[in-house]
């Protein structure tokens, strides 16, 4: 016998023939994975309903609407990349991802929530944040949080930003220490002001660190010597340029008592200054992105070099290894993608390293990567991929425990990954809207089979299956209390 | 309807006049609580089957043959207390405590686990293993493990040890800088093999770190003055004679490159050692215990002073203070008891310091403790309270992840802690045979209701309800890779 | 019987009425002095020649034209100021003194040599100093060097600062990390190429350490609330407008591989971060003025606040007692004055805080204040005061051997302090020719008795008997090898 | 026309022949040599007389009784070796050198003062440190002091102490951390306990840091093997077994507040421990000898491998480089000899390596091997020459300012070094009574030329031409006030 409950109608069918009684109880059910949190790894059924995590047991027996096999396969809570930047007009060039495609490409790279930017104009600081939220809503396929980019921290703008942390969920503000020429940069005065609302309102500053005279005067030189290529990026932006406004912005924010987020980290000399400014009580976060872990900085000689152009630039052979050991002894607490692609014309056409469009693509690549060069080399275990991509976001961006874990009662943002398949980086198999890729020559020794958002499948068997507009804006907290 | 299965038979009744359907799937059902990990805090059901954890779940509807009703409630994962002298002969006077006796007052304190230790003899180290594991088979409640005590690191002793870790489960000794006269000491030559031999293994070395020496001299001079009360025994023992022993021991742990605890740490320059020594890279942890975080040295100048008699003595109340901002960091990795009581008679009788047997009641006010004065103070989290009491010593013993979490899979070894209750902590309130409270003067503001050992209530409601011979010796890992 | 040779012709002349043979061998002779060097104390007789040491002897018998009973005295080596600002136009308001009479306030304060600066304009940087040296020359009494002060980065300027150091004893160069608006500050990126070239050429680089953004920021918040009174500057440059600089200036400076002195140090934090960067090996030597060991941010709520006023700002009482910690310590290497001072006039008028000129005398002060608020309490010893106000400066600046002790064959600045002396340091009893003393409550317990430079006399018992133009421009050498 | 002073008898001769004037004003008159102090280097004459140093000057034209001439040479302020084990009974084997032979080789090695020590037995201190000092007086040819071993801290035994510090001039003790079987060694209560003496009479304590236990362990198990030659005297005393004795030490120093110097550095390890005590403000010093800074540990395969025996023995190359870095940089103060020398059949004879009397020749090594693979490889320069030689081990062993300078009123400790003499360091060239030379294969680049002791030349021309007993017993100051 079996009774059969419809789940939206609550019909009952009773089927004598059979012994055991079934009920639909579950949108979803996830079987015989291994499961992985930030605390452990456990083998355990998973079942998903109304877009939220209800169930982890040893054996889920109840009928379910959708049944995925995880079995031999990996099941992490989905992963969270904070710091993407779809749909942006760098100096008149657009990248090459709108918020539909580079979500796509989050959901196949495993990133259930990103974490995007809005960056101010003249209008006031709520009019452009609802601007930016409006752009990503209707075509994010996952979930979407914004970062407010400060420039400017006049009384006026201090208070819009409390509205936003306040009301709108925007519990992170971005800084540069750099970019002065296209208006980003924040002297430290004004930054210092700015850390002082941020301890006050609990909220989180990212910071970009570089200094900007340095690199100035670095770049002056180069360019009056007729030294054009991209190799003169990396020469211009050294790895002290970037350890300089480490520690400068981690004095400041130890003055002011915030917590800050030091991203996109490049350098070994940088990683030095992260560690003592941890030690030393300063409350500061460190992300280091997916290219400073697979490239170091002698592709600039590469004829297609100006496609590695990103800012930082990419370092040394022994700062990547200094960035995993940060990785692999939990100094880097987050791995970011810093996605801001632009295609081969908009690379390559420049004729001085200055002009070419920064940034490179990453959302699709973070988990894989950490996978397939931090998990297979024994560098970090499963556990620790978890923290680096789900559990420390979450906690670090105010998103904890709605996402960042796997308990009862979290959002249903789900990645099962599959250990057995071996997918090369390449254009073909990547779903960013990019015209080339960075990471051809890798082949991922492990990769994403299925991603779930909220419960519903977005990619299932490596076929997108999600819908444009899925992806719902969420309002973030700001700082949680120590512990809870 | 329902359908009733009786587990045991398997036999159904159908009951048509229900709408719903029922199952007995599980033994036990904690209903409504407020489930807490190491991760943080979630709503959430758990069932219970075999003793072991089968599932959580926002609601559990299947019917079981036990349901607790958790709402208003914590529920955390079974304390696990490292450091307990049950059953021991001190000097030819007998602790107050059988493993039946202290094991029920652990079940009361929300401890399911404890881990005593194995004093050796003349006889083989195996030999020894076994008899004490009979000793404590047969009358424990709760769970139990062995540390074995190393007092000889000739070969052959190696050799048991390697055996006693390899194939009995032992996977931690312990070892004392001091007791030369008790035969207890080991000498640092030994001690450095004997590191050698524990990172060979991956075993755990427990260290008490007090100088030998330094103690002898003062205890010398002050006997010699006729200094004999048992303020002359927190005198003769003071901060820097723990502090001296955690450096030496520090040192030679990294010389080594073995895991080392520090148990009963009682001082703020013991804290300070433990932090240099783990910033520089020794895989050191360190235990501190209730007694010094409740008390402070100025007990001993009380009528009743030699009750608060054990080693290292309670420090002053700076060092009590440092102590709490230790648990609060994070640089203290578990709260053990060190329970050894002896009743009042044998602590009272002596005339003169050297000759009160040492040791304070302590299984069963560990948790309620941390709640009290920790968690109620703003000190720690829940979650911190339960990798205090929990998830770290389940990590560091070698016990995760069959206990420390409450994942589906582990060990239903469940604590249901009650914060309304108020329990002030009298020789009538507590369950130790121990004849006399010496916390007597502390509410416990939150006490455990229930306490579960592998899916049995062994406390209900406050009333013992276990029986003798439940608890299991416990085989534990050697050192867990670096993570899963 | 005595032989008399009359030096300059050499004329003999027998007096066979006395029993002792005297040849005028000497100049001057010093008799029966407390001789310190920073090595130490001991009693001898010196004899000067020629401008030059030429004995130290336990008794000098023989006759000398000139000879000074120091008996009950101390014989120090002349003090080096290397931080003066006279005859100097700051917006357009001239300093009180000009070099004739700062130098002879130099010799009321035992000092015997003075470096000043070179501030450049558009002229070439040759010019420029030649045109500074030459407003020195012929007024000054006491001998000059001169430091150089460098807004400008360009090869042509670079190639400026070679010659200077190496054809015109110019060995150190001056910076500022603030004043932006009086075009003084240079940016991070040029200070690291000054920097580079201070190492190729073994010259000092001397640093004005205040961070222009913060205090900006501040200063223009005071100012639009109408805070305008003398407390609002201590309040726009804070302690750690000091320290954040300094950090950034070693950080620098250990990248570069250059020497850097940090000029006037005021605030217990910048302390910290001195003594940070010295322990991680930068080659930083920091000074610190007599005001700072003085006075405290009090005196800016007194009704003539402003004659306060210097940059940076006096800090709170717990700062001044940290650099006396410093000086005692050995961590602050050298004091300097930083003497500019502006009449009362000049100094009170202006009605905003932001438009008073920044300065107060020093040159006088300096060994009195050590000798009084630090040898007699204690603080440091006699060989300490001339480690800090001549020994060191000395092998700081590049003087040592000819200046800084006194052995035979360096140059006989001489100073001869008397310890008996009670002399209260009002306007009346200063040489300056400001028209006003902030120290007039300080009573000196110990003043100079007598000033040598080069063998002559400046200062007799008090009076002045130097004479305008007899100090000499000093060239100065680039960095000494490590050791002689 | 000249006068001529028979200085003893006053008889004045009148030479009318000569336009000169002479007068016997001195005893002896160094000439036109480059005199080093710890200061830097000057040329200038000295005179000397009645047994101090009476001028200084640029040039001396009185008559002298004797004249050297040092063109071309330095005059350097008499070597100190606190540390020789002269006429020593070794386990009933006889040092080969006395306290005659011991010490004119010390004056051909440019010492001036040796400090030896006083091995107590069961006599009374007092009694012992006249007996000892007995030995010495009347034989000795340069002058001593004494050092005090300390094997029992019993009150009556520390009433001696103080009676020695205090009346008898022996301002420093000495204890062993090892050594238990000779009776030599104290423990770490006993150390706590003199130490807190030490600081109460401001005296030095000198420390034997190895780690007793660990030695112990290693021969046990060494022997047990059959494993008896040389070499594993190396092997039983790792470096470690040293560095955790200074730790301890260390520690221990800091709780008391007492002065400690670490003889006889051997190791690198020791030498990071050192550092970093003096760092946290541990008012220690550190000894090492000629022997760790020229031999590494391979010797001791050599078939005469048994005369490279001392405790602590020779460690590896980089110890070696580590150790001329902690002396290059001012971590190292002092460099004593350890001279403690047994001849070849002494050595050699026994079987097993811990048979073997330890100790090696030294005290005619310091200077020359100091300056030939110091100052001649630009490790380090002349000052620090006498910085580690002279001038810190009259700081810190309570000798300055009669010895360790040059300053008039000195005594006339004076050596003349000639950076010409190539000198291999055979037996045949050296002084002692030992029968061999480890040294053979080394040629120092700079050897004495004269040694003069209290103003008597005991070294002329590399001729003794000493007498006998003219050492004298030098009283020694405890602490010095922190600065004069």
């Amino acid at each position: 016998m079996w009774i059969y409950r419809w789940k939206q109608i609550g019909l009952y069918i009773f089927n004598f023939h059979h012994s055991l009684v079934f009920n639909i109880m579950f949108d979803l059910v996830i079987k015989d994975g291994n499961v992985v949190t930030a605390d452990g790894v456990f083998k355990a059924d998973i079942a998903v309903d109304d877009g939220k995590i209800v169930q982890l047991a040893r054996k889920i027996e109840e009928h379910s609407e959708k049944v995925i096999d995880a079995s031999g396969l990996l099941v992490l809570p989905g992963g969270i990349d904070g710091h993407t930047h779809f749909q942006l007009n760098y100096n008149g060039v657009m990248t090459a991802d709108d918020f539909y495609t580079g979500t796509v490409a989050a959901a196949f790279g495993g990133i259930t929530t990103v974490i995007d930017f809005v960056t101010p104009s003249s209008k006031s600081y709520i009019d452009e944040f609802l601007m930016r939220r409006g752009e990503a809503e209707g075509r994010a396929v996952v979930d979407f949080g914004l970062h407010f980019i400060v420039t400017d921290v006049s009384e006026e703008r201090l208070k819009d930003l409390e509205v936003l942390a306040r009301e709108y969920g925007v519990s992170s503000f971005k800084i540069f220490t750099a970019y002065r020429r296209r208006g980003l940069m924040l002297d430290d005065g004004s930054i210092l002001e700015l850390m002082k609302l941020c301890r006050a309102l609990g909220a989180l500053l990212l910071v970009h660190c570089e200094n900007e005279e340095m690199i100035n005067r670095l770049v002056d030189r180069y360019l009056s010597k007729g030294c054009v290529g991209p190799e003169y990026h990396a020469l211009s932006r050294p790895a002290y340029v970037e350890a300089e406004a480490v520690r400068r912005v981690g004095f400041m924010a130890g003055l002011a008592g915030c917590r800050v987020l030091v991203v996109h980290l490049s350098s070994g000399q940088g990683l030095e200054a992260v560690k003592e400014l941890k030690r030393s009580g300063v409350r500061m976060y460190v992300e280091t992105c997916p290219h400073y872990l697979v490239f170091s900085d002698e592709v600039y000689r590469r004829p297609d070099g100006a496609k590695f152009i990103m800012s930082p630039p990419l370092k040394g052979v022994e700062d990547r290894r200094m960035l995993w050991e940060g990785v692999s002894k939990g100094v880097i607490d987050v791995v970011g993608s810093d996605h801001a692609c632009f295609n081969s014309e908009q690379k390559l056409r420049p004729s001085r390293f200055t002009e070419i469009p920064g940034g490179v693509a990453g959302v699709e690549h973070i988990i894989p990567v950490l996978y397939t060069l931090g998990v297979r080399r024994g560098l970090i275990g499963l556990a620790d991929l978890v923290r680096l991509t789900s559990y420390n976001p979450a906690r670090i961006y105010g998103l904890y425990p709605s996402k960042g874990t796997l308990m009862p009662g979290s959002q249903a943002d789900i990645v099962i990954f599959n250990p057995s398949l071996r997918i090369r980086l390449t254009r073909e198999n990547l779903h960013s809207n990019l015209d080339h890729s960075i990471y051809e020559d890798i082949t991922a020794e492990g990769h994403i089979q299925h991603t779930i958002v909220r419960g519903e499948l977005v990619v299932e068997d490596r076929q997108f299956v999600g819908r444009r507009g899925h992806g719902k804006y969420i309002q973030r907290q700001t700082e949680n209390p120590p512990t809870i």
